[in-house]
């Protein structure tokens, strides 16, 4: 479905026993997950309960709604998402599975990483965004096991800059505001991943909008890859500190199209 | 260099003697072939003279000269290109590659469908867009000794229909004007790609300007790939007549991506 996220759900929903997987999934999402939950549900001919504010974009819910998950709408606060998923988990007996805040999510964002170091074993360092913290504990774990001595970096906005912070501080931090065009990143870790990055995370780059967009704009006209602001955020933190990594080897994890070409941010 | 023309282009000079690639190439293109041949030629070490409009755009110029070509000015019209052409070819005792009606370039061209039937030996119809004809020609020639039964098809822009009433008439027609879009496909065919394609292409659709734009919206959208007009003809071809390929397994050629993305169709 065209972003990482459907790793992780797969990964989860196949780790259920038969037993589990039979009475469904749930999450709450309204983002990539959401859909790639969806998707990963019908394949293997299951339910998928996706709690999603009332206020989410009609497009979001079309695309949930594509791949046949079932919209349960909820008030947009994080408790009312979190007090809705538990009503869902009770009643129908699904298991929740949080969209990166989970150990098979986590193991299964880290397949990306996993396989590219299979491709590029001699890579020094692996760079991702950093939004849930889903897809950088991953990225660390494969690195860790799967490496010689490939390092993670992060890549967060500054207006998000919540994982920068834990990362200093030792603790999980929050953002007081999240006005980011990376839409994506918006969230904050967890007690699962957190631990993992605190432990093999190398740093975390913080980028302005402006070079978000920039660097969105720059793999849209070289690569030719259409990619969302979210997903060019490491490639961001990478320009801006360049001169850290000159002649090494650098992996960047891209993921993430969902764009509206009808209004680009450049 | 991000486009197909790099396989015609490195074929031709690939296919010179020593003596012959060691005076270098010329060319008369504002095109991608311009700077497929340029790059080709700097890989090998040999000069590439590109013979271009005065009127040229800069960042077309601009392009050739980052692969190290050597840009040859000439006044804006077919006959005069032609004749510098011929003047370069000359004086420098270079060998002429033209962008589309040369047998090497063809065969190069046929490439991309040669290992796209190595993946899907069992693709029914092939299309392609139609342009100068080098494409298509290479295309069909894979179709025919790469395949069992696939057919190759040509999308073409109806205001550049050239080869759909070459197609009709038996013989190579010109467009009066050429006010489309897919600036790509303006250019006529020639007396060595023109029997190959009377021969093993199946047909030719002509597509409105609306029909590719929609087509290239759709996959930026869908598949996140960033492609230029030109690019788009070959799926708009298939999507105009989509009934006519129910249950049919159909590759498209798709290549070529100089968009500005500041300033888009759509």
């Amino acid at each position: 479905m065209g972003a990482f996220k459907m790793r992780g759900a797969s990964n989860a929903i196949l780790s259920l026993s038969d037993e589990e997987r039979n009475k469904g999934v749930v999450t709450h999402s309204s983002g990539n997950f959401a859909q790639a939950l969806s998707l990963a549900a019908k394949k293997v001919g299951i339910p998928a309960y996706i709690v999603m504010p009332k206020n989410a974009p009609e497009v979001k819910k079309n695309a949930v709604r594509t791949y046949q998950g079932q919209i349960i709408e909820c008030d947009s606060t994080p408790i009312a998402r979190e007090n809705m998923a538990e009503v869902v988990r009770k009643e129908k007996g699904a298991t929740f599975i949080h969209p990166s805040n989970d150990d098979q999510v986590i193991y299964g964002q880290g397949t990306a990483a996993m396989e590219l170091l299979e491709d590029y074993p001699d890579l020094d360092y692996l760079f991702t965004p950093v939004g849930g913290g889903g897809l950088i504990a991953g990225t660390a774990l494969a690195a860790n096991y799967f490496s010689e001595h490939c390092k993670v970096i992060g890549g967060e906005p500054e207006n998000a800059d919540d994982a920068y912070r834990s990362l200093l501080s030792g603790n999980i931090e929050h953002n007081e505001t999240a006005d980011t065009i990376a839409d994506g990143l918006r969230t904050f870790l967890g007690n699962r991943n957190f631990p993992i990055i605190k432990k093999y995370v190398e740093r975390i780059i913080t980028v302005s909008e402006k070079e978000i967009i920039e660097a969105m704009k720059l793999i849209w006209e070289r690569m030719k890859i259409v990619i969302e602001p979210s997903s060019a955020v490491a490639f961001a933190a990478l320009l801006k500190q360049k001169d850290d990594f000159k002649n090494k080897k650098v992996g960047i994890i891209i993921s993430g199209g969902n764009v509206d070409v009808n209004n680009l941010p450049f």
